[in-house]
């Protein structure tokens, strides 16, 4: 059985997948790895990322067959938006090409083969977008039954895309944040193993990404990098990506990690601005930003404590800037992500406006998410067409 | 300036952007190369797939900071429907992991790149789908003043979609296929290249994926490559890889090439029954599958002759087999594509159950489209979704 250790606490637990939280402190517990007999080392022939990866992950069976491709994401450098702030090397981490469009494939990669290895027939999680689709799709792809509780008013169009992967949708009313916990004792209870967004073997699938981004700059970190914070989860994972290239020596420095929340629901941003090492939780959401939405972090002390080792920041955004950091990574770059998504190229713009990030700094805006999935567009305006017939199009064209 | 051949008379002549076709037979040409000094091959180091095939495409110039990290897709194992099958080795190329989500990205990486070394500050496409989208952004990203020509009636979903991107959006009433050659002398007056479904260095893109299954499969051609087929300009790009590889000796066999059309729009299919070298153009098509149904695929004689050149077969499916194809592949394997692509997979279980693929050959499926953007969804039914309280969770959940 593998172990989990607090992060907070630093005490060290048997992982119980009906309780992956430290029995003191209740903070999600991370994969505890033994010390290692030599220096762990990535696989330089050409293989998948959970293969390259492999001894700095919990896996030892190999169930390549689990995969849906996830990884091996471009690293795109944008260059247009680096004239346009005056900044030297910007670039994107686009895990919205992961085969369900978002970086949750990453982890449930990771989940699936491990649950399955633990003798779990069925699956589970608490989410109405990005990680239920992706856990219904590898959940298919694995055999397992796979129940989905949603949010009670889920819109159809995010319904119809989870359904396509024909899980169980259950549909919650009442508190649907108290279902993050209490999941886990239905679970318990039915043999379902519940992978929600803190589960340690979805942010361990996380640091692949730091992995790659770190090969794709040439074996070095970036000196920023930037990504939207909700549950913490995809955070954590990016921040034990580096953490492990240090350990190893693989690295000599360790990026600036900023977080970013949308100013309508931060209660890290607000934890960070009045230096508390506890969040507060919020009574309310005020944001469009659904997938980052999140009054009560369940891994948020972590990723303060993460944000204060290592002097990272933590930003917020309101909407207005994320529509429009949205608008010109589409316009300018050709790259469409998620509303959430973009809130990293707002921060970047506050953090360049306000000099902190210059023109001699290599930054990296980490894209979680799909532009293409339409129930992420803004349902406000229609676009801009000129109808035309055949004759007047010549006209039309000039 | 590039030359091109005839596929059909196989003149040779030059590559005039406004009027790409055969003077003689006015069917699209395709890249002519020159006798190569030595063999050609691909570069072994990793780097991106335009890298990796330079020597078999159209590309001097190095720009690929105009890419949007396509390629590279990866190739599944379709275990679950293999053994539904009885079939031994069936995998999905899967193409909808492109920037934009469709194998168009393979080609316009191509053509944004010539048409910058030609001199071109205008791009244009005559597309409502996955074409418009690709185009829209690559021409975004490389700066283009972009032309969408839309179909008037286009579905808000697909305009918000390429809107995006922010090209210009004409909707032109009247005829809308005489459009695809129409363009081509709006081209010549405006300035404008118009990167149609058949244009020359599109098709040379489209050869990336025909080389990466071939390398994904060990260095061996599939038995069976089977793909849906409108324009026919993806067909004939990877027949044309294919050829490359038997040319240069890289590979010894040629695969099967079969071609899905469906049903209720098959000139091709209609044509190869009929053993017809060219097709009969349709007055209408009747099917829900809107992104292979062309009822004149520009470059369908060129697809029959290489049907006929390399022995291979077109296959019509039906929307129903379609749905269910789609269906199955995400609810068992955890892939959801777009309905088109799923045509591929329908036409599979016809060869299967004809008994003409068995168990021991090796299949590809080339999944053209992702199932993510939701315009590509059935809108028909809701799906079924159970609600619950979390006091009656549990019983939900037995």
């Amino acid at each position: 059985m593998e172990r989990l250790e607090c992060p907070l606490c630093s005490r060290v637990f048997p992982h119980d997948p009906f309780f992956p939280f430290c029995p003191r402190c209740l903070e999600p517990g991370l994969v505890h790895y033994e010390a290692q007999a030599g220096p762990r080392r990535f696989r330089s022939e050409p293989c998948p990322p959970l293969e390259r990866f492999r001894e700095f992950l919990p896996l030892d069976e190999g169930k390549a067959d689990l995969s849906l491709g996830e990884g091996d994401t471009p690293l795109l450098r944008l260059a247009g938006i680096g004239a346009e702030l005056k900044l030297g090397s910007v670039y994107a981490k686009n895990e919205a090409q992961n085969p369900t469009g978002s970086f949750k494939d990453r982890g449930t990669a990771v989940v699936v083969r491990k649950a399955r290895a633990m003798g779990f027939e069925r699956l589970g999680t608490v989410s109405t977008g990005n990680m239920a689709a992706s856990t219904a799709a590898y959940g298919s792809r694995a055999g397992f039954d796979t129940s989905v509780l949603l949010k009670e008013g889920t819109p159809a169009s995010s319904l119809r895309l989870i359904a396509s992967f024909r899980p169980r949708l259950l549909a919650v009313t009442g508190d649907y944040a108290s279902l993050y916990r209490a999941s886990f004792e239905l679970g318990r209870k039915h043999g379902i193993y519940f992978a929600n967004s803190t589960d340690p073997f979805r942010i361990e699938g996380y640091k692949c990404t730091g992995f790659e981004t770190f090969l794709q700059l040439g074996g070095r970190p970036p000196d920023f990098l930037i990504v939207p914070v909700s549950s913490g989860g995809h955070f954590l994972g990016l921040v034990r990506a580096f953490e492990d290239l240090l350990l190893e020596g693989l690295a000599a420095a360790f990026p600036v990690f900023v977080g970013v929340q949308a100013s309508g629901c931060s209660p890290l941003v607000q934890a960070f601005n009045e230096n508390l090492s506890r969040y507060e939780r919020l009574d309310r959401a005020d944001t469009i930003a659904h997938a980052i939405s999140n009054p009560a972090p369940p891994a948020g002390n972590s990723v303060l404590l993460k944000i204060r080792e290592h002097r990272g920041l933590m930003v917020s955004v309101s909407d207005d800037e994320m529509v429009r950091a949205r608008s010109l990574l589409a316009g300018t770059e050709g790259l469409l992500c998620q509303l959430e998504s973009a809130s990293a190229a707002a921060a970047l713009a506050k953090l360049a406006a306000s000099g902190l990030i210059s023109k001699d700094h290599v930054v990296v805006l980490v894209i979680t998410g799909s532009g293409l999935k339409l129930d992420h567009h803004e349902q406000a305006d229609g676009p801009d067409v000129t109808t035309t017939d055949l004759e007047g199009l010549g006209r039309a064209l000039e």
